[in-house]
């Protein structure tokens, strides 16, 4: 429940505090918001806000005890895991696949599957690379929360059923396209193309 | 100028409008702004906005021109041509440069540059995969606007460095780390892992 109260900037701002204070002096045992504000150039007011959120309010005069503020932050990120799959194998499946990100959020890409392919192997990372005929019985047997789309657009809906049929109902949709699902479906997407286009329009 | 008032998420609807604009029956000649946002599931107000913005607003009671309006809209999509090039030709590196949903925005990547190789190669979709002593010189060459770093948090600064010290001022990067910049340079993070978080935080 807590967790929905986090938006996505201070989600973002948990490694970065997590980082300086891991690396404080062992012999620095409290801190306050004020002094974490002030060494990583943040405003007060928002480090307070993302730390209440997060771990409660610190004691006054005194702050947080730094192994308490390190634990939560730490049990914060990583959350409860879970398990996410990837249809589509290209290259940028693979990339997602390989990429070693996702751990520290408590998320595992455990395999990637391609309609293309007829029999299993292993991507360079080592993770398993399957055939399509191979995907219910995986999500049977996997505890799978999160389904990653990373076909063409013109596949991206068959994929999208797929993944809700084996009862997958959070997708993260690498597609630039808009999909039409059931209403407790949740599909993210990412649009590169658009973020590129996004830092273009900044050329002055 | 007019560009810099267009939000991301506008610009994100634009493909949108294209697609359903191009697909009508040529008998229709003009369109309002309230049909589209009924045939698209889009507020009317958002519509009037979106298109006022980019292509002034439309005839009363007779709505845009279609043919018009699909023109203003191509060419606000694309804009003016850039040139962007990649750091990190690992398989993140890869992906980006045979992605081919740039080209849409006017964006040409055109060739990853990695310290790791020394003779340079084409990447799976053939386009030029270089060794860094080659950057300066394709810089010069190359009129390049935008920079991409797809290496490792370690090695981003360096990379940002370089960017700058050959006349790009835009970057767009995928290491998940906060780099230190010259004023007049513009960073855009996309950090994959923070949106599969994000997306994790939907699970009830």
């Amino acid at each position: 429940m807590r967790e929905a109260e986090i938006s996505r900037p201070a989600l973002g701002r948990i490694p970065m505090y997590l980082r300086f204070l891991k690396g404080l002096p062992p012999s620095i045992r409290n801190i306050s918001s004020t002094v974490i504000a002030k060494e990583l150039g943040l405003g007060e007011v928002q480090v307070r806000k993302d730390l209440g959120a997060l771990c409660g309010s610190g004691k006054p005069k005194v702050g947080y005890q730094r192994s308490e503020l390190i634990e939560s932050l730490q049990a914060f990120m990583t959350g409860e895991k879970v398990n996410a799959v990837i249809i589509g194998a290209g290259r940028l499946g693979k990339a997602l696949l390989d990429y070693t990100g996702f751990e520290d959020f408590g998320i595992s890409v455990l395999s990637a599957f391609d309609e293309k392919i007829s029999e299993g192997n292993l991507s360079e990372g080592g993770k398993p690379i399957l055939p399509m005929t191979e995907f219910s019985e995986f999500c049977s047997n996997n505890n799978v929360g999160i389904g990653i789309i990373a076909v063409p657009s013109e596949s991206a809906q068959s994929v999208c059923n797929i993944f809700y049929d084996n009862g997958i109902r959070l997708m993260w949709c690498f597609a630039p396209c808009q999909l039409y699902k059931p209403a407790d479906a949740v599909i993210q997407y990412e649009n590169l193309a658009l973020s590129l286009a996004h830092l273009k329009m900044q050329i002055k």
